[in-house]
């Protein structure tokens, strides 16, 4: 095994999947009820001619032509000679037209008027004209539709073959446990082959679980001999970079042959394909960024290459609103949020780090191929829906810090068909971000110690005017096991805390306001740091006190007096404000339903949420 | 019951579904594997911390970043104190740092040679960087994707509350049949809500169909009662009109409240709307045609407008390669063919009375609004793409005679991912539409009854040069149920076909070929005008041998000596025989692949197939 891989362009990749493996099909016979995305395996022929007599097209009358022919308004035709007939009912023998209920009055049972002539045929389907017993309905190589089927059950044919494509899917990996389990460290639970298994269960193809297989050869060999015997086509995760325990390439060099092994891809690097027992194998790396994205780049653009109908992909031209660096020689699929901001399409790009949550949070997928270097915050450039749902029309691109009350703004959206997505950023990028026009708006924490007045900020990264809009405030308690009594006897116990901090100042603005004496309080000898070390103390009673957030206090059944409060702002730019997705927002953040969809998490209070206000330092 | 249906516009019927009923929800909990296309009824949190402890992002080295600060690759540094990791492996307590196995040179199984310095934290993920447990994965109302069932497996979730959309689908109509059943005269196989639930089955909508309804208000009755108690919303298909056995109307009356009866819409008029115990109850034509268009305009835009995650539609800007007349008042929904002819996307309309047929071939939907008239073959419209395989790009637009031989053509393209539509058109009509230049060409056949020799034919609907590509020839015989021995005494029967007809012409120049004496043969008496007719009496008897396609006599095991021949020519104009579509099939139609693709049809001649000659009268 080398050492290191020679990687081939992603072009190249594509090509050799193209030109020297197909998938194999099993041929299976399906009910029709049941063929929907299935492909035919042969022609399909009616076995009923349609309609199997002459039929009325509407309610009414069939009548004989010749007897109407000197009918007007003025001079009805009265005919004895008629026969009531409904949409679908057979022409009787002798009759060759119908008239329609509403160009007929009835004069008694047994003689009807009518106002004008009906030409021969009219209104009558002729029996065969829609199909012949025999009529060829489908070609084999169809995808059968809804229609195809309605149209199959209408002719009388109950099932039908069909090529079935099933790729079989192979997790491999000591450090894999089976779902249901809990993983030790280092551990993780295999999810890679459902996850595939679920994104080609879009596209109609019936995936094979096989069990987890430990990183040894004979094992890995044993179960891709199974799968090829079972399978169109094989795909193992894990196991395909060059480490140690990486037997793949072997295993496929040893009972059948390798196309290739290491692709320049990012993610996907380490991907190699080969042929057994002319089945083709797919080896994908186990980190699920990279499984998708070979599945996505490399084994779907295949299928769709060999002929497996594969839904058209909605391209969307975006400016993007990051710069998006790139290597030289790679081909990059960088995972993306794309959203309407005003009149275009703008896309953040999601951390190639983020694992599976950055997969989740993402809708689009930017390919920037191995000529570049990557593409510059501002630019245009097209990208791939990969999400539709919610529409990115619907989308509010945000930047900046993460609250849990983002979560359930979040969640709120999704009656709307709406979202947002926030990108976790500092204070000073989230400006910034704000400052190029290229998102919606930004989310920024703002501390108010005394109940009204905002602690002073620096907003000099943004260069104009711009508002803040309360999404909601979170509350500080002075959290206790049971209320503090201040007269008793006790020598409370409080937390040492830096003095620059907005806990501190909380903490210290309520012992003035109330006139805590100083010689009944004791700072404890210990520094707290965060809040949960703050908690942790007061559950071990290490301490009396302290502050931190209501809703933290909350999980731990802590209550307290209410000593402050942050504010968690919406930051727009002036020129934006009047925008429909931001007058929208407003509107929903100031509505009663808000107000009852954020009660779900304790310590939030929601009476200026909706609010704008101007962002002054 | 009104005689006559009041009719709402269209979009008034959509604003009122929209405004007035929403559809009922199923919670269901269902193993995260089965939830892909599903509605969180609640949001998901993290039950794990991922990655669970600090883990390796490379295969290399865990070590201690300030023992490796001084290294170059001049002066490598050799550490004693390192763990070989694999990518994911856990960082072992004391080491914060890890070197990629390709900066390092193993000197021996105690030491390693590096040559850069490592900062620490390098390639390590901190524990709980990707989510930590009780982190919020995904918000109620989320539509769960692939990459969110990895997600979901990964962080310890093993099952998910889902909200599910049931429909419930009535079939009602005394002359319905089950599939599986001969239907009589007048009958049908009821197909309707077959199609209509694997339509509603790719937007991820689950069906239930009852049993069929016969036309009694009383039975109709009891069947929406228990789909009410069953599904999110009802479909009534059947008994939507003002027929005397169109009760749904009343029965919605009783039992609960009528949103409206009659549509301005075609197909679709008589449809109707109400509620039954909160649940939306619609009711569609049993014509498939008309079901199929209010399912498409009205229940699944109603769906997305109550928050059903539908997926966006895919629209074609088309050049209409056909006048579509709409009437006045009425929202027309006409079904199309598009494909790409030379740079644009075209279209063509197909039949609206053409059954379950017009909807298997059509690909596309034009909405005509109700005031307009309609619009003008040439003009520019854009309609929506209702199947996207095989794509626009790779379907050719024919007009023309029907050949069976077109049908294999098709298949045969099918596999190329390709289709061909042929509307059926008279020879006049077919010259007429090459001439616009709206298609790619038309189909044309041409008789030989000499072998070599074209029938002279009248292309003056054709202004331009244009040429004529074979397709195939189809070989005519002299049918008979023994090879007829004109040398033995019998006299020989043989049918009177008209004389300016191309069979006749076949069969007599035979005749005079092989100097058959007059003598020996004897004209029937009734005239025979079909094909059919003629085998018919070839079989009963009547007539000893007589001319037809070698193709329908092969049916029903009749032979004979070959007397001629027609060629079926795709006839396109000079102007767009360069293109790369018409020289793809010419190329393809010239290729052994189709060579052996038609042999499955007998009766046919391919050695001309794909030459191409210019069009002469």
């Amino acid at each position: 095994m080398s050492r290191f891989l020679t990687l081939i362009p992603y072009l190249a990749a594509q090509k050799i999947l193209k030109t020297s493996v197909r998938p194999g099909h099993q041929i299976r016979t399906v009910p029709v009820t049941k063929s929907h995305g299935h492909i035919c395996h042969e022609p399909v022929f009616s076995r009923l001619t349609i309609p199997n007599s002459a039929v009325s097209l509407r309610d009414g009358y069939a009548v004989i032509a010749s007897e109407s022919h000197s009918a007007t308004e003025a001079n009805p035709v009265h005919l004895k000679t008629f026969v009531p007939v409904h949409t679908g009912s057979p022409i009787p023998d002798g009759f060759d037209a119908v008239i329609m209920q509403e160009d007929v009055r009835l004069n008694d049972s047994d003689s009807i008027a009518i106002l004008k002539p009906a030409r021969p045929g009219q209104h009558i389907q002729k029996a065969g004209s829609e199909v012949g017993t025999g009529t060829m309905v489908l070609p084999a190589g169809h995808l059968i539709s809804p229609e195809d089927i309605g149209a199959m059950i209408g002719y009388g044919i109950t099932s039908v073959q069909v090529q079935k494509t099933v790729a079989g899917l192979i997790p491999t990996g000591d450090e894999l446990k089976e779902p249901c389990t809990a993983p030790g460290p280092g551990e993780v639970i295999a999810s890679n082959c459902e996850m595939l298994a679920a994104s080609l269960e879009t596209i109609g193809v019936e995936s094979l679980i096989y069990p987890i297989v430990p990183d040894d050869p004979v094992k890995i060999q044993n179960a891709i001999e199974q799968a090829v015997r079972e399978c169109s086509f094989v795909i193992i995760s894990g196991g395909s970079s060059t480490g140690n325990r990486d037997h793949t390439e072997n295993v496929l060099n040893e009972i059948g042959s390798l196309l290739y092994h290491g692709v320049a891809m990012r993610p996907g690097r380490t991907t190699l394909a080969g042929v057994v027992d002319e089945i083709p194998i797919f080896g994908v790396p186990g980190t699920p960024a990279g499984a998708l994205a070979v599945l996505r780049e490399l084994i779907i653009p295949w299928l769709s290459d060999t002929g497996y109908p594969v839904p058209i992909q909605n391209m969307v031209e975006v400016t993007l609103a990051d710069t998006v660096p790139s290597e030289l020689g790679t081909d990059d699929f960088i995972l993306m949020v794309t959203g309407k901001v005003g009149d275009e399409y703008k896309a953040m790009m999601l951390p190639r780090g983020g694992g599976q949550m950055s997969a989740v949070k993402s809708n689009a997928v930017l390919h920037i191929a191995r000529n570049s270097e990557g593409i510059k915050q501002g630019k245009e450039c097209v990208i791939r829906l990969t999400q539709t749902f919610p529409h990115p029309d619907n989308i509010y691109l945000l930047s900046g810090l993460y609250d849990p009350i983002l979560d359930i703004l979040d969640q709120y959206l999704r009656k709307m068909q709406r979202k947002i997505f926030v990108r976790k950023g500092s204070y000073e990028t989230t400006l910034l971000s704000i400052q190029n026009g290229n998102i919606h708006g930004g989310i920024i924490i703002r501390e108010r110690t005394d109940g009204e007045n905002w602690k002073k900020q620096d907003y000099s990264f943004l260069k104009e005017k711009a508002y803040a809009i309360t999404i909601a405030e979170r509350e500080y308690i002075l959290a206790t096991k049971g209320f503090p009594d201040f007269k008793s006897d006790k020598i409370f116990k409080y937390p040492d805390i830096s003095q620059d901090s907005f806990l501190y100042h909380l903490m210290d603005a309520y012992f003035q306001k109330n006139q805590v004496n100083p010689q009944r309080i004791l700072k404890q000898d210990h520094i707290s740091n965060t809040e949960h070390e703050i908690i942790q103390k007061i559950l071990e009673e290490e301490i009396d006190f302290g502050p931190c957030s209501s809703n933290l206090a909350s999980e731990f059944e802590l209550e307290g007096p209410v000593i402050g409060c942050e504010s968690i702002d919406l930051i727009v730019r002036e020129e934006d404000i009047e925008s429909d997705q931001i007058q929208y927002m407003i509107h929903l953040l100031g509505s009663d339903e808000w107000n009852k969809e954020a009660w779900i998490l304790p310590g939030y209070n929601l009476k200026r949420s909706g609010r704008v206000s101007l962002l002054q330092s």
